[in-house]
């Protein structure tokens, strides 16, 4: 069984590869919140972008385009070892989708402007979604990463 | 450009079909918190479900098996008008992805045991990430929702 998607736009980052986001750099909280870019919503599906404005914050939902497929492990850049791949957000995964939330600033025709931009130039947007105060879960716990609390995971996590 | 995805394992929800969640008595905040359900994970990728023990919520990635694809706007049930897609979480949308959040109970060799399931059963599940520090935005405003505050938003929303 295979699932087709096709992507509704493109991320424009400051980070024109992986390689520009040292893992020092951005380890601290809020590492990325000031990590300015925008979200190019291809003209066909910008109809779609109506009533967006008031949210703060949206759910990207993207391709990871230059991972490696099929992985089950990976070693976090915070960690001292491998872990399994589903208690990571590592780019290298079975299926290369990515999430991150990030702020919206504001829009202007087909382009969201949005800060907290953990991502790579020309990612492909699989989807944006509103987040609602159902993703707010402040009792949460963070497993693994509860011993690193402070630092902040980026996708290579 | 296509990007392809397989499964990676099915929901098991106390849910047969879309019929069964009926809107009006899951409107309340938490509605769906104690609905209790399993992600399978097919054995092949189960080695990557290490270390997942100890994030008490994790984002599950899904297919919307059942929703018809390409809309731009979504008129959802908490509403009084239609909405551009990308401010809801309709299921039908350009690409089917949906995400929410679930909590994690427990985890038995291949199976994980969760609770807050709003999709049904047989979804086709396409990633499993730990929810982390990073995606709790306590300061997070809801745009056209923020007026339907204390209604919970469901896929259908």
């Amino acid at each position: 069984m295979e699932i087709i998607f096709k992507p509704i736009g493109v991320v424009h980052s400051p980070f024109k590869n992986e390689q520009d986001i040292p893992q020092k750099k951005f380890r601290g909280p809020g590492a990325f919140d000031k990590i300015k870019g925008e979200l190019e919503i291809f003209s066909e599906f910008k109809a779609g972008l109506k009533d967006i404005e008031g949210f703060s914050y949206l759910i990207l939902i993207f391709n990871f385009h230059k991972s490696e497929r099929g992985k089950l492990f990976a070693h976090p850049p915070l960690d001292n070892q491998q872990r399994g791949v589903f208690a990571t957000r590592s780019p290298n995964r079975p299926n290369a989708i990515g999430m991150t939330i990030v702020k919206l600033l504001g829009k202007k025709d087909n382009i969201l402007q949005v800060a907290g931009i953990d991502v790579i130039e020309n990612t492909p947007i699989l989807d944006i979604k509103p987040y609602t105060n159902r993703d707010q879960k402040p009792d949460a716990t963070f497993g693994w990463l509860d011993k690193n609390r402070g630092l902040t995971p980026i996708f290579g996590v």
